[in-house]
């Protein structure tokens, strides 16, 4: 090492240093250790395995000992997951507190098993949800490429894992488990999302569904679909308000509908056509479409064409 | 380990090897092993090593050496596909047909090697692919850029190899590898459908191009654009039947527009609109815009602005 | 090996070989090796962990020893840019020029030095973006929750990182790091897009900024916004060319909304509504919004709806 390179990598060191002392909102945080996204996102994909079993693990699986699987992935997960649980908690609670780890990591232990007895009846929703998909597809050609391959539930078995630990009030954790759905299929579901059985979205990328969306059983979403907010001007003063709408029983929303508003309830069996906006509520059973799709053609040697309104084909 | 603990585990075991035994759509299924989806994924990156020499691999290409490269792959490629095909084969056939193993086998085999004969054919067409995002995009600025960080190109390539394993009726692995494409790049190309040479897709976030779709040669594409289906009410009962438009040659469709329908006939040279929602054909030579931006203006200062109805600028 | 198969590989290997030598535009290319792009990767990862210290290292961050953190990842970082930015520099000055690698050593240090030096700034400006989110969000319960989860403060984050190599004239890398963040994110800003301080863009997938693009402070974008061109038929002609548009300060543009043209000019405060499709400039404090939704209603029961043209609130 040149005395040259030397005094310019000190010189670097030095700056870089300061900077750490300044711009407070991405200085190094000094609350012990933050939560691991990697070890989060390795668990959860464990978790996967769990729900899903046969189709993500490394070994094969075989049905004669499914016990030994269940209790080598449960005592690894919950390994991984108390310790995260623990970090989190121990970061909320900042300097305010002063308790013993002792205490957050038996608080992390009880938040665990609470949500891990809860597998069970997750894997109930996501059956139905692997139904629906299969059902509404038919570019589907078994259960097993939907398990595989269907972004769309992909996203639905990490957000109802996220939902129960957003339920249990865990820090920080759910959203590093829905944002890494979101980075794998295009799908952003905030853990705070509450869902219903038979869910499907299709295709899926740039889908948005906000904090307090609530869906009900059989709805059928496709791409570019977003459930959110009329406004976030109010900003932090509007968290824990109700800003997302409510979608009843069957609805059907096609790709790159927007529905908006804390007040806004799609009522059972209604269907939204592609690229509708919709701000106020619509009532049962009601179709929604953009009038027409108002264009306009130009070409070297046709005058005229007719394009009708499409109706309610699609 | 405590006593407590154990018994907790154990519970959990207990209830979660009960739920395999329900949920009969994600119970761990009984025909032997699976295919596993990231051997397939990684057999894919080393095929795409193998379709772009030199821009991929872990050491470095020497051309005085290529049949050794060349060699090595292929070997590696072969071996792992065809136990992934023989798995699909079997996984397939299910409890119905009662052949050995060795029928599977044989029958993956052949079926690798028809495919890995179709590598020189893949690269005619991709050497065009690379051409036309070179010509269609000025922020590119040489042929390894492309190669290196298009998202169109990636899809692409992976498109053209999972094609040719449709059209060969391998199961699953064609659709893991489609999905693998869309996870990186959220460009969701269903393997089934027909795509000439020189395809250009820029940006593509959102691009869906379902299983029966038919596109030329030079045809050009931005991100947000569905070549959908109108209606997948049927559900399995459309499974086979043509749902997805045909795109002639030349034909640009700019971002966010949607084109549905397996009667709906793009022709040649067509250009298609940001925004346009399309569900009849459209003659040779048209321009497809929307009709005015249909904008309202309000201000605290500004009574009126003129924004005139874009023309056919884009 | 068989005889037979050992055949097989052979004549697969000669036509893959032959292929090799045609298709030019993605054949080996022959100028010595080509920068990696996993180790380009790897280092944008560690420029991150340098950039957020404690947030993404894999050993836990200690305030007290700081300047070995930073050394220790400072030392690797600059060991692998001056590799790449070598391998990229020799790589585009190709054939034409015949200067020693020692030369372009000698200038990837200097580059590598220059772009070093620009972290703490680089960290002063996402600092402003992690307030821009959190004040922006109120579904955001702390900035640790931004820094490890929100996809637009990862994006700007590699942006901003990219956007000073592109300053720079490093060739490729700024792309392939541009790149990376839109496979992780879905949200593709170029390299050359000039971006102010205090700048979010929520949710984020299939956001497109152009390389000419430039962004004043407090701006906020949502999904599926398309900063972009008015058109690209002059392909390479256009290169160099203003192509994008312009946001003056405090511009908010919602979902969906298009903004193309290098002439466009959005005025200071300006608000685009969702699905807005703007092709012309927008004079300071306007509000644009689609007219009216223009929507169809059908329904067994319902005769009329009132579903009234949304006005301010989004």
């Amino acid at each position: 090492m040149s005395n040259e390179y030397k005094a310019k990598i000190g010189t670097l060191v030095d700056s870089i240093s300061e900077s750490y002392k300044k711009e407070c909102y991405i200085a190094p945080h000094d609350l012990g250790f933050l939560p691991n996204r990697s070890v989060i996102i390795d668990t959860t994909k464990a978790l996967r395995q769990l729900v899903f079993p046969s189709y993500f693990g490394k070994t094969n699986f075989r049905r004669e000992i499914q016990d030994y699987h269940i209790g080598e992935l449960l005592v690894c997960i919950i390994e991984c997951l108390t310790k995260q649980f623990t970090l989190a908690l121990k970061h909320q609670a900042g300097k305010s507190e002063n308790l013993s780890e002792e205490h957050y990591r038996q608080e992390a232990g009880r938040l665990c098993y609470e949500f891990m007895s809860k597998i069970p009846q997750i894997r109930e929703f996501l059956a139905t949800d692997v139904i629906a998909a299969f059902d509404g597809d038919p570019a589907a050609k078994s259960k097993d490429e939907i398990i595989f391959c269907y972004p769309g539930v992909f996203a639905i078995s990490i957000h109802r894992l996220a939902h129960e630990l957003y339920k249990l009030s865990v820090p920080l954790i759910p959203r590093i488990m829905s944002e890494y759905a979101h980075n794998i299929t295009g799908i952003d579901i905030h853990p705070g999302a509450t869902i219903g059985k038979y869910f499907f979205i299709d295709h899926g990328t740039g889908v948005v569904i906000g904090e307090t969306a609530v869906i009900g059983e059989h709805v059928k979403i496709y791409q570019g679909v977003t459930l959110g907010a009329l406004s976030t001007r109010g900003g932090q003063k509007l968290r824990g308000v109700r800003r997302h709408p409510c979608l009843e029983d069957e609805v059907t929303v096609y790709s790159g509908a927007s529905i908006l508003g804390g007040d806004t309830v799609v009522g059972k069996g209604v269907v939204i056509g592609s690229n509708v906006f919709i701000t106020k509520s619509v009532p049962e059973g009601t179709k929604v479409s953009i009038k027409t799709p108002e264009l306009q053609f130009s070409g070297h040697a046709i005058k005229e064409v007719s394009i009708e309104a499409f109706d309610w084909v699609i």
